[in-house]
């Protein structure tokens, strides 16, 4: 299968399953349960279930292991934008092309649907009645870990913090390892321990990971400063517009590609001992870069 | 050893076991951390903590484990607390007699002090490396069920939609069951499954939950209606001013008092079959009744 079929099979899985673990529309609270599926359905590029997919084929895992895995992670994600949207934080309208969630409904039905989006997360992972519980209860760990007020909530806490100021590249490097690096690190490690990957591997997707963060996140910046809204989705300019320091403003355009490609050299060079199994894992890599080129 | 002296005593090794499972207020973000606990050390009654641990006892469950699920508990319990007096939804100043978080702080960061206390109850949970990691994943797929959109968080979003509504007795239980006494019910199982006990006995518990968990609501619109806004610690009359149904609206104090009467009397003899070693329910029974009367 060539990488863009691969790609389409994974993101239509993951909606496939997505509708099936998140409540049906019509369950009591109806209008909450259609909010987290306006909120988490029918959008995103699923970059996170991506990884986790390509992780997991290095080691042979269950596809419908890494599909619960895939959605735990994407449904944290989802609820860190619903809230990252809201007033008190980006204030944002437009999220995948759509209003975000407090616009179409209300705010106070937003705050809710991050927070029950986060818990669905975590019941999808414990609920998955495979083998192995001490690996499941790790899982549950790992993507706690990387949640929470020492991973992505602490990153959304550094950026508040950040705000207006003139952050050092080390500071802004921090500020990504926890607020985009720690999930997409999740990400790649929920995939592998789905194919019950041992800890060598692990050690080599750690460090895959962490440059595979990075360099997203610096893409992300690059095209935060070039893209036109329409072509995103969301709204284009805005982390420069609010003051937020990103690589471009630190760095100018061209260095921030330099390092761009710095990094994916680096990502690739660190699934070397993988060989031809992490082929989608390089794909991806590729494919997170050129978005940008 | 007296009600009043264990009550203490599980109060006491609550907010210890509460200070040393939060991150510190030196780590970073250290901002974030340090409203962590703010929200969550120093203050409140801590009934589930006390639940669970009664209902642990039961069972001659070991106190440490008790604890991480204690903590558990009362960390969703907190984050919900702070998520609700945010201004979109009760816009509430006054918490545990202090002012609330995002009064203390600001509100992006009481958004994330919600969001990363959820995570870190999860954490709490899976990283208990204590045997049986099987049952440690059912404790997690039951917290998450009872925090989620069809346990409490359900209960907010259907009581949201209910302000200024008129419901019938059953809708407000409706209500109540998602709202309170989901986390209730899973405060008392979470002690059960620490002590191992089995489907009988957790179905008895499960009865004995369900009555508390409501005594509990009523007795908290008893005292809404009735006490002070010094003696609560929080805003009194609070409910009933925001045209929110309450049992004392719907029944009138009387009859609301005989409501409890009778939770209480069904919850006592939910408990027959255990004997002297449910003393402690007993006990947290009458306690929560006797709040009011």
């Amino acid at each position: 299968m060539d990488f863009p079929s691969w790609m389409s099979a994974v993101q239509q899985r993951t909606e496939t399953a997505l509708e099936k673990l998140l409540p049906a529309s019509t369950t009591i609270p109806a209008r909450l349960h259609e909010s987290m599926r306006y909120a988490a359905l029918g959008g995103g590029k699923r970059v996170r279930p991506l990884l986790c997919h390509a992780a997991g084929e290095v080691f042979a895992a269950p596809a419908d292991h890494l599909d619960r895995a895939a959605c735990a992670v994407e449904m944290i994600h989802v609820y860190s934008l619903v809230h990252d949207d809201l007033p008190c934080m980006d204030d944002d309208v437009l999220r995948r092309g759509k209003p975000t969630c407090h616009v179409e409904y209300d705010e106070a039905t937003a705050l809710l649907v991050g927070d029950a989006l986060q818990t669905q997360a975590f019941q999808v992972l414990a609920e998955d009645g495979a083998d192995d519980p001490a690996r499941r209860l790790a899982m549950v760990a790992l993507l706690a870990h990387a949640a929470g007020s020492r991973g992505m909530a602490g990153g959304q806490a550094i950026d508040l913090a950040s705000v207006g100021k003139t952050l050092a590249l080390e500071e802004l490097e921090l500020m990504h390892i926890h607020k985009t690096g720690a999930l997409i690190r999740a990400a790649v490690l929920l995939g592998a321990h789905c194919g019950k990957a041992d800890q060598a591997a692990i050690d080599s997707l750690t460090h895959f990971a962490n440059r595979a963060g990075l360099l997203f996140q610096v893409v992300d910046d690059i095209l935060d400063a070039e893209a036109s809204t329409a072509t995103l989705g969301k709204t284009a300019g805005k982390d420069a517009a609010q003051g937020k320091p990103t690589y471009v403003n630190l760095l100018g355009v061209s260095r921030a590609r330099a390092m761009a490609a710095e990094l994916r050299d680096e990502a690739h060079a660190s699934l070397a001992g993988f060989g031809d199994r992490a082929k989608r894992l390089h794909e991806l890599t590729d494919f997170i870069v050129e978005r940008s080129f």
